[in-house]
């Protein structure tokens, strides 16, 4: 795509283009990052970015910019095609995209496919080889499944959903419109509910379902359980990344963001746009507010109010483990103080 | 299920049916939470639950109770059919089974699986499509296997033993009576074994085999490697959530529970009626006595005296712990007092 | 084979034999550990093994052994078979790969397999059962696949790779020569890369893809990310355990090991030869020097230097760690002692 046919399409998609400087109206091949950009190359640069003094050196041919007037000179003096935009990684985002249109589905319900009795199929479905559907399922529109992917009984699969190779869905499982279901993750599969009898476990049965409302993303190997009764709930929006755990009966609000080998015990409840880092673990039946943020490796229990930045485990507010955690380092010698200190104080 | 049907059956389970009360005899449909149950559900209450006030105003048409006169005495009031037993989360666990039967399986062998030579099958097995089972295997009666399961060579699999889809079971690898084995798990996978040499790690064959006693549960996603030589044993009735990872040549005792996202490393040696919670790591050749609970996320090296309940990382008992997280949050506070101290004591 | 022959071969293998005796040429049918070894075994100690008075009593027929005139000594009065190693678990690895060579694979096509357009295959490769291969990839000479394995487009697989059961191979990843990819893991899937908006969570597309170079290994249900744009990539012999999150943009050095449940978030570098135990994390763009090793848990955040051991999170050196950790015990006598001094110091 050419830099002036890349522009009028910025200006159409309303990622908020402010001004662009056509230097040499090339052919864009693809996108880099700054350092590593090669010709017919384009990168971006955010507002405050560590790599701003790269545009000295980056041989990109074309670059996405805040709106500052120094980055856009060096632009201009180097010769590189350049956009000053409100949210240059959007842009870079919505670019991508135009330059690396995702690759057009089959439309094709492959002749290995092993489909179950009273299923319905939408317009332009695509299913891989290898794909078993049980009965009673519904497969709306535009939807993609690709190779080895298991579908129990009773599933609902809404518009334009994409499910990717070797994925399993189980029984009564709701999936809303758009939503993303990566490799070898599980939906809807057991809770891990026991109960302790004299004889050892007694599983409790797993009756509930799995719901995920439009929009959601499940990353690889990734599992949402399903509750003994009522529901497992991901909200709009919510995306979750790779070998994350979602237990039984967990709740979460619209637009969370979950960082890989995050763990929610069964019974959580998780507000809106709730950020959960690498590793953090939720116990049972914790309630977590509105737009809590969690670092990486926290734990929490109990409840967390909304708008906190939690850290730590148990998780305490950001700001005071930060501190802790750098004291932490000085508790040898402070015990060492501490027993002269004694020492004087009892001589 | 009628209510009077559903007391007659608790009767013959013997899960301690003590007294009952029919004040409707409505039909049963499911079960539910006590704050979500609506018309024709049934619920329960433990004693001391923390949700006890709510059989004031739950919908739901029948409950299961603790021997407790009050609450028998509400639902009386309330109109509610009632039955009073020793152990009502047992009894519900019953009762769902009892209205939520589990699917009957097909009895069926599709005709997309693959089956190599000299396998043995039972009868009334169950193998779904696009199942793949290696030479050499044996394949008890009732046993179900669903689509997408890969077996390797000469794997012996006991009667009623259920594989959930995209499962893979490699060679050697003995699973016991009525294990269940859920979706996208690996049983007798290679042990992470390398030898360090002057030109890098070089594997160290994993030759031995996994073993799996009657009635475990292995969760979604979860691995159990085999070792170079010898064995991975898994004891009877032990119960593994998701992500957990069993490392090479690892034993655990009976009736063992393991919470999600669990990490064992090769070696550890774990007793009987050991419970695990998420996150928990275990380390190499770590030895865990019997009736150990470790809280979410701590982490074992070295051994744990039978019936301890430990917590953090290095694990120390729970009840030292509790305190010593407690004070963590004062390390600064104590710093600064401690600096005063020494300023005033050397002054 | 007879012991007689296995050293013959442990010659040929240049594994440091130093001296043996043969004290009975037995039939040597499998390997084992020392306490368990049976008649017919061979196992091995190494130098300062603190199983090493086991050779007292084990029922082995064979021994590999350091350098060490005592044990030599017991072997020969117990007579057992015995080589003298400058490494014996080297040789010990060699051994087991001796007496159980790994399978021979079929060197077969599946009629079951569905191979896609313009897919170049080489000599002596094995494609399992229910494989499916997308369109224009390349697969080298003696390559295997094992049954349920998916690959998208555009994939290369270079000489003697070995790809396990059900995993899942994404769009233009590359797989150096004799890498391992075990069960159920996937390659190239989409980075956790969004963009906030007001309408919340964007995708940033990811353009990128992975890079593993020779003899790499990845885990049973690892995860390996492709970046929005540039590559991900595994250094040569870098071996890596089973349930390990490797996010987009990573790259690592040569000959790294990173045990089960490790995390390593986008855009972090590791070195060469850096190990990391279990459930460690690394963070965002976090950069790790060589020969790093990190213990348990740790959780690295920034730079660590080449060769430095750490411990904790945030990470420390480890011998700081150990110290504090071991007086996280005393905090809440501390804080006692502590108040008490205040008390006097202001009394």
């Amino acid at each position: 795509m050419k830099f002036s046919q890349l522009i009028t399409k910025l200006k159409e998609s309303q990622v908020g283009l402010i001004s662009q400087g056509i230097q040499n109206d090339i052919e864009i091949v693809s996108g880099a990052s700054i350092e590593l950009a090669k010709e017919l190359e384009i990168t971006f640069l955010e507002r405050g970015n560590i790599l701003a003094s790269q545009i000295e050196t980056t041989n990109a041919s074309a670059i996405l910019l805040p709106d500052d007037k120094e980055l856009i000179q060096v632009a201009k003096n180097r010769n590189i095609n350049w956009a000053s935009l409100t949210d240059p990684r959007l842009a870079f985002a919505v670019t991508l995209e135009l330059i690396n249109p995702p690759p057009k589905p089959n439309e094709l319900i492959h002749k290995t496919s092993v489909i179950g009795d009273n299923v319905t199929i939408g317009k332009r479905v695509s299913i891989g080889a290898k794909v078993c559907i049980g009965n009673n399922c519904s497969i709306a529109d535009d939807v993609v499944i690709h190779p080895g992917v298991v579908i129990y009984e009773n599933v609902e699969i809404d518009l334009a959903v994409e499910i990717h190779a070797n994925a399993v869905i189980h029984s009564g499982t709701k999936i809303g419109k758009r939503c993303v279901i990566h490799s070898n993750s599980v939906l809807g599969s057991e809770g891990f509910g026991f109960v302790p009898t004299k004889n050892g476990w007694r599983k409790m049965p797993q009756t509930g379902y799995v719901v995920l409302e439009e929009e959601v993303e499940i990353g690889c190997g990734s599992c949402v359980d399903r509750p003994s009764v009522g529901k497992t709930y991901i909200g709009a929006g919510t995306k979750i990344d790779n070998l994350v755990q979602i237990g039984h009966g967990v709740s979460t609000g619209k637009a969370c963001a979950m960082a890989s080998q995050v763990g929610i015990a069964g019974g959580a409840k998780i507000g809106d746009g709730v950020i959960l880092a690498g590793q953090v673990g939720v116990g049972n039946r914790a309630v977590v507010g509105d737009r809590v943020i969690a670092s990486s490796k926290s734990g929490i229990t109990g409840k967390v109010n909304s708008g906190e930045i939690v850290s730590g485990f148990p998780a305490i507010p950001n700001r005071i483990w930060l501190r802790c955690a750098a004291t932490f380092n000085k508790l040898p010698e402070m015990l060492k103080i501490l027993k002269t200190l004694q020492k004087k104080g009892s001589g």
